[in-house]
């Protein structure tokens, strides 16, 4: 499994979100306290939105922790929108190609769960696949396989939907092969104006996810941090944990159910698979 | 492409073969002479018999001549049968699952060529894969795919069947996709007990691939060297293009052919596809 | 800080003592129990006699635990001595020449600890190195330092009085620098016959040390294991942490003492360090 | 040896120089036309100003032609002063603190050219630079050494005197070594204000290092380019080899000169080392 980080604002060093809080996601690469591991030291990524309408994507296989390259762009880069990801493989080889987040036109899809029995079912889900889209899968996770599989589901049109079908295709394909609980999921994903969020699982016992109440949360977080005085009032975090140390920051994102950010707004809906 | 060399005889340092000889695969890697680059320097990989039926791998995604681990291991480990390949990536990720040589039990297989239009063909080649074999596809090469073909299609019990059967699919496939020269390979093939070596592209101009014409060759290629003074008489190299400075020990695989070598044998047969 | 472990006996596949047993090293570079630090993931070595004097090292970067080439490597290399190193940085660059075991010669020497206040007298330190030595080093740790000070200090002579002289040195310069416990180690050294290894702090509270006491505890340990009932009674490991869940197999070294294994012989004897 | 690239002027996306040009560095990191080598495959870096006096570094130990973090970040990153430099090592390790360019502060250092006889002078070389810089060493290069001589002889203040100085030990101290031609180098130090380049060896036959000679050179180099109609008359290039196609658009820095461009002025001076 493994541990991230979404934020939209205004535009702000990455340093500030990714690496001074307290127990910032370089913290939970090496103590998690609500992961499934306490370790997420194989690969990271981030993706950030600059002078293009196309994130940048900056991706590694070794640990956050000590990775001085990531230090060094987050301490130069400021961005309005930008996921980080920090990655504990289940079993998938540790190579850039299976780093979160994913790309593709516009979009940064990264992922904390699993499809259960993914060797069972990825040639079958592969093959759900738009052939259009096929040529593009790089890695071999079962995230970038869900990607894929939300792109060809129509995710530039409708996420919501998208993701509702994908995860109902994922469940129904799982199912027939005798799998009880075929998914489980926290995904984010954006386009470089909006930013979706989802929390789900087949078996009802989603992975751990909060967002940021508001930006007067934030202040009241880092007191002593100019950046958040600065900071304009729709600035959103969406975290697998909670950063700092003010837990009233944060409110849990309930099962089943996702995010939305955009222009300042923060809505929160249910979500159900939609069967195949 | 890329650059590689097999070894099948008694024991010897890998070292011995892979790093000594005048222009070996270490200064292929940075000054091939017969290979469409000069540089090799996209990962590099090694596969040896020791104690056990199921051979070792040593893969990495550095180039191969400045591998520190590499200069260790060759000298000292001793094999009687293995390989050694040098990557110069046509476009697919630089990773350890698409380092070559790629094993399945006791097989080991590596390639230096290309499907053309892969991108085109991946998904229809993919789906012809068998579903067993299909979810320990890990990598992202037209190379790893054709093993999985070829395992597909019987490779563990005929190899230059199943590999003809391979090259005719690709080569259906790809002119069903308008492509006119749909493959192009030089592969080695082996089980740990005997060695296959093909040599074929669909346009009938394939890539250099040479075997050594025998022992004595080999000495006298070697004169100073106290292992091949040692070897048995049945140590054969198959190399894409030749080591050391005596060209007269080597002998060039003809179009369309391949080899075997196995107990001193070093057979050589015509290769022609078959339709699929 | 790190963990480590060195066998000497007759000759064992490396991942029989590397990987199998309950709290492996493997294990421990993600629970580490009794380490600083749970986690030990910033590179990792392995050093190994085999068919030379002149041991073979294989070191990493990466974490141990999703390190495919050292699985492979210890499922089919075999060694009778053999030094296997996990590392966790206190600051120092995250790069193979940082790596243990390191090598001069015969030589390997790995190490768990620092020099305190190790940017001040690094310089100094570094002066003492014999200047035939000096070009030697490769890297920026305090371990490689000590190796080197200890190797022009008689280590190849006379281990345990050049380890103590070494300690001497670090002493007194740290000393002279106002800091008050200038050294904490545990380090292990071998020239492929015989093996020392010592513990030692100048604050007398040293990081933890433990030596299998026999080969009986060995078997008992392992009773399925065919290996051990066919290891020879000569067998020794000495450990960060026990290994396996038969703490009556391991003993604690003392503070301020040092163990030296060879020939079937395990002595015991107390460190001393001699003022330079 | 190794090839270089260093450009002044106004923000200019890094793609621009790095990438797009013909014979570009990424070309000439496969194919360098006026190098000792023409592979520079042994890592790269980057170094660059943005928001801060001191400049970011990004830096890797795979080749610069396959690295898809430098082609991500050299599309999204500006910079109106920046150094890019690819490596070949003459021996000393591949790893990141080995790689170009070194900074101290706000000043940025890249060389291509070498130390002769390094191994048997570094151990003086290192004693003279400055005890309060010296625990900051951290690589094992003759390159990063050189930057802290250079540093501990007066950088900060007067760049040209304290290369000077720097050149003058380096000479001196391998003279009395017995070494005929004790140093090669082309230099390239910044901080962000002003941009110094030197050309100089001890034999009188130093490596290749040109200069743009003017923005309406470079707009004629690239007619096509927006980047370069919009650039400033001050931007300043200064290269291993030429880019692009256009010989008139650069100019030979001599033998023993060097180059400053600061503020739209674009300097050459004789270079003299001075005795120590």
């Amino acid at each position: 499994m493994c541990r991230w980080l979404a934020y939209s604002g205004s535009p702000i060093m990455l340093e500030d979100i990714v690496y001074k809080p307290a127990h910032s996601l370089i913290d939970q690469s090496l103590h998690s306290k609500l992961g499934v591991e306490t370790t997420n030291g194989d690969g990271f990524g981030i993706g950030w939105y600059g002078h293009y309408d196309t994130p940048a994507i900056f991706r590694e296989i070794g640990p956050a922790w000590s990775n001085r390259n990531l230090r060094e762009l987050t301490t130069h880069i400021r961005s309005r929108m930008f996921f980080a990801h920090i990655r504990a493989s289940t079993g998938s080889a540790v190579q850039q190609t299976n780093c979160h987040p994913f790309r593709s036109g516009r979009w940064l899809w990264m992922h904390n769960g699993m499809i259960a029995g993914f060797s069972e079912v990825r040639r079958e889900l592969t093959l759900a696949v738009s052939p259009a889209l096929y040529s593009f899968i790089e890695g071999s996770t079962d995230s970038e396989l869900m990607f894929f599989l939300a792109l060809s589901l129509g995710l530039q049109d409708d996420p919501p939907r998208a993701v509702a079908r994908m995860v109902g295709l994922v469940e129904e394909v799982g199912r027939r092969h005798d799998i009880e609980h075929p998914v489980q999921l926290t995904v984010a994903v954006c386009n470089g104006e909006s930013m979706w969020a989802f929390r789900y699982s087949s078996e009802g016992r989603s992975r751990s996810l909060f967002r940021s109440t508001d930006i007067e949360g934030l202040r009241a977080l880092y007191p002593g941090n100019p950046t958040f005085r600065r900071t304009s009032d729709d600035a959103r975090l969406i975290v697998s944990e909670p950063l700092g140390g003010v837990p009233e920051a944060w409110s849990e994102v309930p099962e089943s159910s996702y995010v939305i950010a955009r222009h300042g707004r923060n809505e929160i809906h249910p979500f159900e698979p939609i069967a195949a």
